[in-house]
């Protein structure tokens, strides 16, 4: 019953699908769910994808369509005509759904199949989602819901619900609006079923309710409706009339892909990627960090240059290079993902970025303490330069009190500016925090040397 | 309507407190959400909360105390008598944020709250909860839901949820059972609505359903939920037996809480840690990883001693160090990431192992031949040795390489293992990837010392 996409069943499936066996084939697919067919594009080449989904049905060929990922969709759309497109597919499916389709089209073709619904009303509904960002709320939210009128009674109510049944899939709770169709409040289905058959409207719904204005960004939507457990959210416009609606199932795609962003760039993944993607996808995604970093090392190197004398003179220096270089980008990442996952999970407090700072410093001055000290010891035991030992510890000190500071620091005053924190993580941090402790270890060298022989 | 927290806002609601006002402080929280209330809390000293939780009405003071954080709430029950415990909050609780807050509590304390729960179901019930592991769905249902027999028929379903209706806070869909209590499929409250009156339930209900078992982790639990838009997912036991339901909310946060801590472990935080933790926390979550990454750089600074006589001899070599330790790490950070992303997300794919490894290596060589050049091309202008040289370029050509396949495969293999696999990236993978990258950029530099001049 709980379907588990196996290479025994793809084999068979790929057999099915190129003996061009249809009957088989529908029935193979009849019997998945519409995500696991979707699930089931990677595994398939573009003929064989084509082949197998013009074969469903219109409705479950539109769910399938809305589960793919954005770029196998593209890929896949690219290979059929419009009018296919059209009528096969958006004709079936859902506002939200359906404009996410058609934004990520080429101009021209977008017009061409925009002009060939069939269905006027849904035909508008698109034209007028497209008109928001997709990180809004107006992007996420789609024109099906159920609104009734805050002069009516309970019944009304009822057959409001049964007449709108086939055009909004998911029912969870029925919007009120006015006279104006301004936004009232709502109530969910079970205060309606517990209602009264006769009571008026009016007496049942919530008047402090949530809702979203149609720029809200996406990622405050999902804020709230975690925050508040809410499987739909309304939303509305600047003069307060009800447009859209948001469910939930959509906002944990916001929450799962704002997450994966954040680790993504922390890790120096520059592109919203898989490891299905392609090599050369991949790779896109992968070098501008590593571009970054070998900046980083040049930039390093060149610091380094600038103590060649000491090197030659003390060669022991460089055995710490790296773990200095290292432990300082080690730091300047926890603080930082600290601070990215506060801000992206709204928790990080009222308190001022001088007194987060300072709590950083605390935090980094303990390990600082302990780092330094166990450095000490090794180097007490195993390095006969007692330069060189004070030198690493007193160091590596500073450079971890430095380091968070700025990892603390450079995401908390990026987000000040609007620029997303996440940007400052992983491999810029990194670099920086290299380098200055990099600079940091030899100057002190430098002077300890000259001190202490 | 929508509350925002602010510094103001916190300090008149803290001298409301100080001046023990009591009216006024009741007033001031009944105008907000639970989770609003819960999220002050932070602000608040300890008996500031008290007097505050302690003024709400059971139903309110049970919802923000389930939507504490773990330890803040940890923190509040201990200054609490265990009857106020169980007769003000437990009592008035769902019995799966019930089970969540006694989990967490010392044994003999949990024993004496239970004993004095009046209502007897609701302790049954937490009881029977509190034999699941809470990363599994057993741990994540609750008891709360509404069940009818599939012969009824649709009028007795109405009456069901409305004497179900002051039990179970959200309902969204109606479980079928059969006479054993087995459970046989499931329709929504809006099938429920357009269903004729008259009609019986055999007749309304989808038999293929998705469902979990009690022992199913909640990772699996949240995939399916995400992957078909459920808002509910039955429980059953091993005899198809229907024992709870677990609600999207709770999803939602097992979705956050595994992306934050993969991120987490990524950047080398080792325990579940908030900014607004205490000092004495945060520094225990990054002190592990900071330990293993001094170690990781002691082990360096020992494989740089195996070549000290080379560095006194070419002291340019020391300055490459840095940049080759810290490529190596970026590159093993990168692979690993997206592995563990794929894993955790399930967009991993079917191919074997070898075959992602090989993919790997693809985008390595590109990569490789990218950094390699560049810095190829730096060295050939700002170097005057042609050893150094290439000594650098062939070297991070074959630890971009290295590190790409250690980064996959790390991760893939403790999956295998059934370790998590995002225990392996950040210091660990790092840290490897550092001493290996220096092994192999210091012998290439001694073979073409040697050979060159």
């Amino acid at each position: 019953m709980q379907f588990e996409l196996t290479r025994e069943y793809i084999e068979i499936l790929r057999e099915v699908i190129d003996a061009k066996n249809k009957e088989k084939a529908i029935s193979m697919a009849h019997e998945l769910h519409a995500a696991d067919i979707a699930g089931i594009y990677d595994e398939l080449d573009i003929d064989e994808a084509k082949f197998l989904y013009l074969l469903l049905d219109g409705e479950k060929a539109a769910d399938v369509l809305a589960e793919l990922e954005d770029d196998d969709r593209e890929r896949f759309l690219k290979v059929l005509p419009s009018d296919v497109i059209a009528k096969e597919f958006i004709n079936f499916m859902d506002s939200d759904d359906a404009a996410d389709v058609l934004a990520d089209m080429p101009e021209d073709k977008k017009d061409e199949v925009l002009s060939l619904i069939e269905d006027v009303e849904l035909a508008g509904d698109i034209v007028d989602l497209l008109e928001y960002d997709e990180d809004t709320a107006g992007g996420l939210m789609g024109k099906e819901y159920v609104a009734v009128n805050k002069n009516w009674n309970i019944a009304k109510c009822y057959e409001e619900i049964r007449s709108e049944a086939d055009e909004v899939d998911d029912i969870f709770d029925v919007y009120v609006i006015d006279d104006d169709n301004k936004f009232q409040g709502v109530f969910s289905l079970k205060e309606l079923i517990v209602a009264d058959y006769e009571d008026e409207i009016k007496n049942v719904y919530s008047k402090k309710t949530h809702f979203a204005k149609t720029k809200m960004e996406s990622e405050e939507v999902a804020n709230i409706m975690d925050k508040y457990d809410l499987v739909t959210l309304p939303v509305i416009d600047d003069i307060g009339r009800l447009v859209g609606r948001i469910t939930i199932d959509d906002v944990v795609d916001v929450i799962r892909d704002e997450a994966e962003k954040d680790y993504q760039m922390a890790s120096g993944i520059s592109e919203d990627v898989e490891h299905s993607d392609s090599v050369w996808r991949l790779t896109r995604a992968r070098l501008p960090w590593l571009m970054i970093g070998l900046f980083g090392g040049v930039m390093g190197a060149r610091v380094i240059g600038l103590f060649e004398g000491d090197l030659s003179a003390n060669a022991e220096t460089a055995l710490f290079l790296p773990l200095i270089a290292a432990m300082a980008g080690n730091v300047g990442v926890q603080s930082s993902a600290i601070v990215v996952q506060g801000l992206a999970a709204n928790t990080i407090g009222l308190e001022s970025a001088f007194s987060k700072i300072l709590k950083e410093i605390s935090v980094a001055l303990l390990n600082g303490i302990a780092c330094a000290i166990l450095i000490l010891v090794y180097n007490l035991i195993f390095s006969d330069s007692l330069a060189l030992t004070f030198s690493v510890s007193i160091s590596l000190f500073i450079v971890i009190i430095f380091a968070s500071i700025f990892g603390t620091f450079v995401p908390l005053a990026l987000n000040k500016l609007k620029i997303d924190p996440a940007l400052a993580t992983g491999p810029f941090i990194t670099t920086v925090n290299d380098i200055v402790g990099l600079a940091i270890y030899l100057i002190i060298s430098r002077l300890l040397f000259i001190m202490i022989i």
